[in-house]
């Protein structure tokens, strides 16, 4: 499966938002995350970088 | 593998931009698309939509 773990950093500090992210819908100054399960997160921040053959994605916020 | 085929939507029109890629990466008001392969597009675009159990990326400009 091609899920994603999804990291957030702010202030140089890099967590852990969500596991298994399946899509990713930016909605203006905001980005819709879905996870395998059909939970959903809805973050303030922007994408910084989107690997996926490393199944990462990070975003950025503040 | 999980690479994914790019989109990109202008005007209502959804056209085939990449195939087989690897990393997106927003630098401002571009997009700096890799493939599996290394080759590399930069586009003005914004991120519609990143769908990886799809691997379908969607794009729009204009």
């Amino acid at each position: 499966m091609c899920e994603a773990v999804v990291f957030i950093v702010k202030d140089g500090d890099k967590k852990q938002l969500m596991e298994n992210v399946v899509t990713l819908h930016p909605e203006g100054e905001k980005i819709l995350l879905t996870d395998l399960f059909g939970e959903q997160k809805l973050v303030t921040a922007k994408i910084e970088k989107v690997d996926l053959t490393g199944h990462e994605i990070i975003l950025s916020t503040g």
